[in-house]
């Protein structure tokens, strides 16, 4: 369903021959039809990011977007100024073919892009590419659907939300399997809804929503050049959302994008949430959950159904004093709601712990404080080896 | 050659039926014989620190060790008071054998352990094989390589170094091959000498050695709970070494071990090492060299023989600005010699680079300053998932 599902939306997604996969769809359009063109952005903090994330980070400042182009097939990232000129050339293409009578700046247009760094874009078959998308907006079901599959890379399939709020609507897409560390992921977001709400308001639900949510993922520890999550408001629902309750929604819509993610992380067999209780703030709960997340050994041991909990704690022993105040003797670890350490030692036999589901709970208790952050992660297999190592380049 | 190229060492390593692999060696005994005993440590800072290591920090504390008991097979971590009394009880045994009509004091025995995370040793087993170990002790060459061999875990060979001073002899072994991180390795090392030499100018010259080799090396970013580094001086050369040239030898032999930690990481095909140069400062350029080493996705495009800079820079790009200052745009990378990024984007092609070779050197110019870090590690490949992931636990 995606970003059509919510009114005052059309998209398309359409084979543009970017891609060295010559079958696979590889750029989205996805237009904000009105009557508001509200906007926020949050953008990677890789300080080598690529040319459309400057791009659409100038775009998005002024709080207005009414369109996003999206391509996979190509990062555009280190292409120095030659790349910010392909990003620039596709939001006036994107600006032109939108204008028609009703001129349209060069500034509203965000431009997203995923594939290999360093190497820049056919910049002809991008141009060709939003013509034919072009011809293809429509405001239905499945041009969401086009839209979600045409930004996907390694991704295996099409990732979309929509939730409904009262008398309002919010739809999602997302693209994003590896490169996925905390701060972003090597993932490009579009939300989409029809309330009434000015940009100010977008950029404070998103920043916050994005931050409990994508920034809680951790595929394989790396921080893309290109991640740029966007919410767009219409405003065609002609409703005026109660705050509380459209932050709420837009969190949801973010979690789920996210988990999303993680249920598809590259070559993941298992998804690995990772919750850290009993922290004397959430900040300490964080660190910690991230340490245990980004575990090689630990991620390893679980793609072989093994609960090593020993994996778990010598990761957690790494967190500062300064970070995360705990004694080691109070700490509990459970594995899928079996207690395999306690009291400085192992508890139950860890042979008790039942690995089959995809999903695996490890639940960390510091017992020094009342703060808990969750952190979600893959396990790492042979399959994320062959995906990164035997890749055509 | 090992730990009995020094003069005024014996050691044994012999078979205590402590591994789950029957066939293997696991347990080894150094012993000084003086006339001196001083000797220094450093040990990992991980909270969560095993039994063995709690024990012999405090043995080391004061100065005097008169003996090393190592053992692989068994961690003897976060097995709370019962593995530390483990511990102890393998001191005594040893301060009992070594005793005769000259008593030693249980303080003065370093115990060392590695293998599996939370299982309590087979203790009878232990004692038996110190009194094996203890009628197998030799000052010969062989004696060093047995102690060497008997501490392997996942290893696919003994590691040792051996180096002359004037007129006195610096010998160690090491073993580590997984679970390598910033902050030590998995990694017992024993590191011998007959200069005379006090134990205050040990602990120095030792933590200077470790800070800038074992710290430097990074398999998999996991810090283990059980590293150990001591280093023991017999003054049985009756040479009081130039303290410079001693420091200088120290760190040689640190340096020579952890490198054949790195060319024995597990599963590993290619030993990548990463420079930083151009930096304000040291810890600046180390925090680069430690982004890029330890990027997941980077390790396994090399393993995939692609020099994929692309990863280098986005990993690069995940230092805050307020850890290393430098401009994007005026950074180079170059991969075994070919410049392959500058200016912000692609330099020479990337099909320029050799990739034959075991060892890849990735070196980073941040022109920004005139300090300069490395850091090692090795490549991610499908042996390193097959061997974390499928070991019999």
């Amino acid at each position: 369903m995606s970003v059509t599902f919510a009114k005052g939306f059309s998209a398309a997604g359409v084979n543009a021959d970017i891609s060295s996969n010559k079958a696979k769809s590889d750029l989205a359009l996805v237009v904000n039809n009105g009557p508001l063109d509200a906007a926020a952005g949050v953008f990677t903090t890789n300080r080598f990011c690529a040319a459309p994330v400057q791009w659409s980070r100038k775009a998005v400042s002024d709080g207005h977007v009414k369109a996003v182009v999206l391509n996979s097939g190509g990062a555009n990232a280190c292409t120095g100024a030659e790349g910010l000129k392909q990003s620039e050339a596709t939001a006036v293409k994107v600006a032109q073919v939108l204008g028609g009578e009703h001129p349209v700046e060069i500034n509203d247009i965000a431009v997203c892009s995923t594939g290999l760094i360093g190497e820049l874009l056919p910049l002809d078959n991008v141009l060709v590419g939003v013509d034919k998308a072009y011809g293809a907006l429509s405001d239905n079901v499945q041009a969401g659907i086009d839209a979600a599959t045409a930004i996907m890379t390694t991704d295996t399939k099409p990732k979309m939300v929509k939730l409904e709020g009262s008398s309002y609507r919010v739809g999602g897409m997302v693209k994003g399997s590896g490169m996925i560390a905390p701060q972003l992921a090597t993932m490009l977001c579009v939300i989409t809804t029809d309330a009434v709400v000015e940009s100010s308001q977008l950029q404070a639900v998103l920043a916050s929503a994005t931050d409990k949510s994508f920034n809680r993922i951790d595929v394989d520890g790396c921080m893309s050049t290109n991640d740029t999550v966007l919410l767009l408001a219409s405003g065609a629902s002609d409703v005026t959302p109660n705050p509380q309750e459209f932050a709420e929604l837009i969190h949801e819509a973010c979690a789920s994008l996210a988990r999303q993610i993680i249920g598809d992380g590259e070559g993941s067999s298992h998804d690995i949430k990772v919750t850290v209780s009993g922290a004397e703030t959430e900040d300490a709960a964080l660190a910690c959950a991230r340490a245990v997340a980004g575990s090689n050994l630990l991620k390893c041991a679980i793609s072989g159904n093994d609960p090593n909990w020993g994996r778990i704690v010598s990761s957690l022993g790494t967190v500062p004093v300064g970070v995360a105040a705990y004694d080691s003797q109070k700490v509990t670890v459970d594995i899928n709601g079996v207690r395999v350490y306690e009291h400085g030692g192992a508890g139950v036999d860890r042979s008790q712990v039942k690995m089959e589901a995809r999903e695996v709970g490890i639940d960390i208790d510091l017992n020094n404080g009342a703060k808990t952050a969750t952190v979600w992660t893959d396990d790492l297999t042979h399959e994320y080896v062959h995906i990164n190592a035997d890749y055509e380049s």
